[in-house]
């Protein structure tokens, strides 16, 4: 079994990119595989050799430019950005990075929840315009100490997060579809098809979701009317499990008392959109998962389910199994 | 010994007022003990029946007023607004509150550090006029994981929020005049004469110290100078610790990247300070200690205090030790 590995991770930003240090550490690790790192525009004249593929993305079209590929690898939590029915038809498999998303995510989560909990926000709007604005902060604010947090689609990274707002003393309820058995975490599980009873006992929301069939505007109208009165709701899963508009509306009534939304409808949102101008939205660039330790730990992560391959060991973080054989032997 | 407990502890606050519940609940524990409850405004014309005061504030001229005075409590855990030296001359035993500040300063101090590392504050003020801000979060943010963080005037209040920093993953430097010989809390215990060492090894500065002669502008130039370029500085503590021409100037050139502060020099501050208008200033009102359940867990430390104090036991929080025998007989 020859190994060719292709690998396509460039990004402006230094933490999502695949530098000089990490195909050093790969090489050394791997002296029998071979790697070639490529540019987005070049990877398709380099698929008919490529054996895996490591990268942040993979358009249907570049499948029959590879007959020998067998395993798609990315850095990413979701792999909403790879067409994932054609490949599991070509027989490619795929595997999504598992575990280092969760101490960004989380330290993302619990700032957004700590500031508008602690009038922070409303504190930095206020400081240039108003003359104190003690009161309107003693009105608003709200201890998470005691408070309940529903983490919907509680997986390793919510699991993280979990902790983290158990540390401040908070209840977590953790919504999957199929909900673990694990009572060890101190997460009261819920499974996903009792969301809106636990929306009602939940002072905020934290959303996780992938984008899929499934999850598709879990967030809809009825979704934030069973919110509790006053609920704070955090979207870092992905936009497509928000009805942006039922948001709008549930914190024009003050239902919804705060929201923060990492991950906008559009990228970026057009300049009118009301949610870039509501004083109780806070928009964050796709940031959450941005960690200076982000290419290390995935270069980690995909050495390590490297040498479960060359061990013909199963993968971590598969999405679509691998072929079983070599698949350009067909 | 008789004992008559005046309260005046009123406030536009809810969570910062006594009510009926809480009077009920010292008059159920000690049925015994008589409680008068007045407005400040009518204090000085109880006091002369008082052997014990639990309030906001004590001005010196209320001395002379108050004959029996053995015990002043308070809910503050500062004491800067009481008269400390003319009380210990009159041999009057002052307390102040313990413990129940923890959470809400921990709260706070957790939500502004993640507020700047994560680029909240960034993006909120930019999520209204910038195209997309993902390239200003990017060259700025940072994780608090795997970071340092310096606690100045490290107490109870510092020692919860290391435990929370801990908890992410943080290191924690905790300085004190005289560190305690702990080492089981896995806090880095630096004396305070080594404050500048401290700062040049910190990504993030908390400043909870009290307002005494001795902390009196410890964050001078020389001490922004000595902080790590970039650092964060937040105070939690008194403003009177703070040069804040000196931290401006710091901020202005970049040395220090970002500071909160929950206390302004002058409350409010005028419309035209430069702190108001800072674009990576954040000024809390004074709302550190913000917290729905601080009366309800101040009284709760009073009646503790009160049980010791009838058994002859000392007192917790004892800033001024209480008279031996009654002040009154003297």
């Amino acid at each position: 079994m020859t190994n060719r590995v292709l690998i396509s991770l460039s990004s402006p930003y230094d933490f999502w990119d695949f530098g000089r240090q990490h195909a050093e550490r790969l090489h050394t690790t791997f002296p029998e595989v071979t790697f070639l790192a490529a540019r987005e525009a070049d990877v398709s004249r380099h698929l008919a050799a490529a054996d895996i593929y490591f990268g942040w993305t993979f358009p249907a079209g570049w499948i029959e430019d590879a007959p020998r590929l067998r395993w798609i690898a990315t850095p990413s939590a979701g792999v909403d950005h790879f067409p994932v029915e054609e490949l599991r038809a070509a027989g490619i498999g795929l595997t999504r990075g598992v575990g280092y998303h969760a101490q960004p995510v989380t330290e993302h989560a619990l700032g957004l929840l700590l500031g508008f909990s602690r009038g922070l926000f409303l504190s930095r709007r206020l400081q240039s315009r108003s003359r104190w604005w003690k009161d309107q902060v003693a009105e608003t604010f709200f201890d998470l100490h005691g408070q309940t947090l529903a983490i919907v689609g509680c997986g390793v990274i919510g699991i993280r997060l979990a902790a983290a707002a158990q540390a401040l003393g908070m209840h977590v309820i953790g919504l999957r579809r199929s909900p673990p058995p694990d009572e060890t975490l101190g997460i009261e599980w819920v499974p996903a098809s009792r969301l809106h009873e636990a929306l009602a006992r939940s002072r905020a929301v934290v959303d996780l979701l992938p984008a899929t069939d499934e999850t598709l505007r879990v967030f809809d109208a009825s979704a934030f009317a069973a919110c509790r009165p006053g609920a704070v709701f955090i979207n870092l899963g992905r936009a497509s499990t928000v009805d942006h508009e039922a948001l709008l509306q549930a914190l024009d009534s003050g239902h919804i008392s705060a929201a923060a939304l990492d991950v906008p409808p559009v990228k970026p949102p057009p300049a009118d959109d009301p949610l870039r101008h509501h004083p109780r939205v806070v928009l964050t660039p796709k940031s959450a998962v941005f960690s200076h330790d982000y290419m290390d730990k995935a270069v980690d992560f995909f050495r390590d389910n490297l040498r479960l391959h060359l061990n013909d060991r199963p993968l971590n973080g598969t999405v679509i199994p691998l072929p079983e054989g070599d698949r350009h032997v067909r």
